[in-house]
């Protein structure tokens, strides 16, 4: 492969910078003009461990690859700037390959106004992309980490959960025929072409979230990361979850309890905030008003731990990295 | 391996953040207050591509990964700020062999003023490090591109080059009596260990350099590189070259041209810049003061490519991406 042709080709693909990047994609390093506070994320995928190549469409594996790095700004309310993009390419993965994942690298960078403005290409013994992006806020205070949580704060969660675990489990058994195959489509579609909810980040942030985070592991374990974080501990109502359409049937397929799939199962990207009390019917009206779901499902305690519990008062036992599969 | 553990352990090893992290790693994203300009790049290293686990100890893998990174930078005279490593671990590591390879992303990072500010860690098939590195500067004109050279620059390279090249052939085979013990010790080093040169970045771009670049493919190809960027060609002095003691004799044993070798060798990690001719003797006592060893080598032309001429005007066939060994 020629690297410098590659490039080339790479960068004839991409949308034009945005207004912060003075210096885009081909020389040393880019530069750009930052807002007051960057907030930067990295993150990793690998064939084999976070995707496999005959689950996905390399445009796919792109998106995806870029969305969940996007999925950690989001859990900052910051906007998002720009992208640099790590590519390891097999042997058996040729040019045409590598330009089918750009172009699913730009669609969603294209999407959420982000500017693809940097990357190094090297042979690598498996798929792997490494993806660093910068958000920008106009000053510190204005981006929420995962520790500025206090007992009392409620808990809301964007969107619907156990959709990506579930999708999984039908990719890893494809003879399914449970649920019906619209809501089976839409579930592996939550697993293969997550979206970072970039506005609903800024929206939370904007409406006073103390702290956020995004549910890459599941929710046990990310509000077990936030509530760590915040010194605190959580509570959290089984009954309240907002649980993906078909993950009932899906968990039903694979002997699991349907909310111990949802509590569990990873990749879902939605964000999990805590909000003082006082704020919580404003940042439900945003929402409402951008047409996304937003649900409260439980509050920051004081001490320490995770407890999901049942209407009837039996726990959720979640595994805070479980997979379904 | 449990990934949270290890982070944790990764996080008790690091240095205090600099001045410019509001948070630092741990959270979804790192929060930083940047200069008014910022300069981003992105390194891949990857075992049996770019190292070797036999070769170099994990320490220097580390080191030489952030070295690198650093390295576009120094060539963009760009102030280091912050770093962010993706690490994909194998099976055949464990954890206290990752400790070591952070161990030596520290000791960069402590001696340049750079913060570790964030990272992933993930399985993957072969060992690999995906750096990111932020630099900062008050305004984007600070920093300099590989594109803004003119016909009539003159051409000045840091340091020595050859070395890193005839530390490989040396470490390839582990055999040679030639040259003398620590001068053999001395090429590897270069190969092993380089050091960017991030002061001398820096005093170039502020005595007025129009193009910069840090020489990883080697000096006849990074020379292509910036000729190409800024419109014009470029004719190098052979007989002028900087080339480290002992690569002669490496050359010699390798059945290479002497000249060659130091024109083709990757990884010194040097820099090469285009100067106003009215500018070189401010940059050359600066570079005195410093007791760094800056030397002019040649020019920017009108025209383009790269000539690299001996005195008796043969050219040096020196391919652009070419390793010894």
């Amino acid at each position: 492969m020629g690297e410098f042709d590659l490039l080339a080709r790479v960068r004839e693909r991409l949308s034009p910078p945005g207004p912060r990047v003075v210096i885009g994609s081909g020389d040393d390093a880019a530069v750009t003009v930052p807002g007051g506070a960057t907030a930067t994320s990295v993150d990793a995928a690998v064939d084999g461990v976070h995707f496999r190549r005959d689950q996905a469409s390399l445009s796919q594996i792109g998106a995806k690859a870029l969305a969940a790095a996007l999925s950690d700004l989001a859990a900052m309310g910051a906007e998002p700037g720009e992208a640099y993009v790590v590519l390891g390419v097999p042997a058996d993965l040729d040019e045409d390959g590598c330009l089918e994942l750009v172009d699913g690298l730009e669609e969603i960078a294209s999407a959420t106004g982000t500017t693809l403005a940097g990357g190094d290409v090297t042979r690598a013994p498996a798929l792997t992309l490494a993806v660093t992006v910068v958000g920008h806020a106009q000053e510190p205070d204005q981006l929420v980490g995962r520790g500025g949580g206090s007992p009392g704060d409620v808990l809301v969660l964007t969107g619907e959960i156990g959709g990506a675990a579930a999708g999984l489990f039908l990719l890893e058994h494809p003879g399914s025929d449970s649920p019906d195959a619209d809501r089976r489509a839409a579930l592996i579609a939550r697993q293969l072409e997550p979206r970072p909810r970039l506005e609903l980040g800024k929206a939370l942030a904007a409406e006073g979230a103390t702290a956020m985070i995004d549910l890459s592991d599941g929710l046990a374990g990310d509000a077990a990361h936030l509530a760590l974080a915040s010194g605190t501990g959580a509570r959290i109502d089984a009954g309240a979850l907002p649980v993906a359409a078909g993950v009932a049937e899906v968990a039903t397929a694979a002997g699991r309890d349907p909310l111990e799939l949802a509590a569990s199962g990873g990749e879902d990207y939605e964000l999990l905030a805590a909000l003082p009390t006082g704020r919580l019917d404003a940042a439900l009206a945003v929402a409402a008003t951008a047409g996304a779901r937003l649900t409260p499902i439980g509050e920051l305690v004081a001490g320490e731990g995770v407890e999901i519990r049942r209407p009837d008062g039996t726990p959720v036992r979640a595994a805070g990295f479980d997979q379904l599969g």
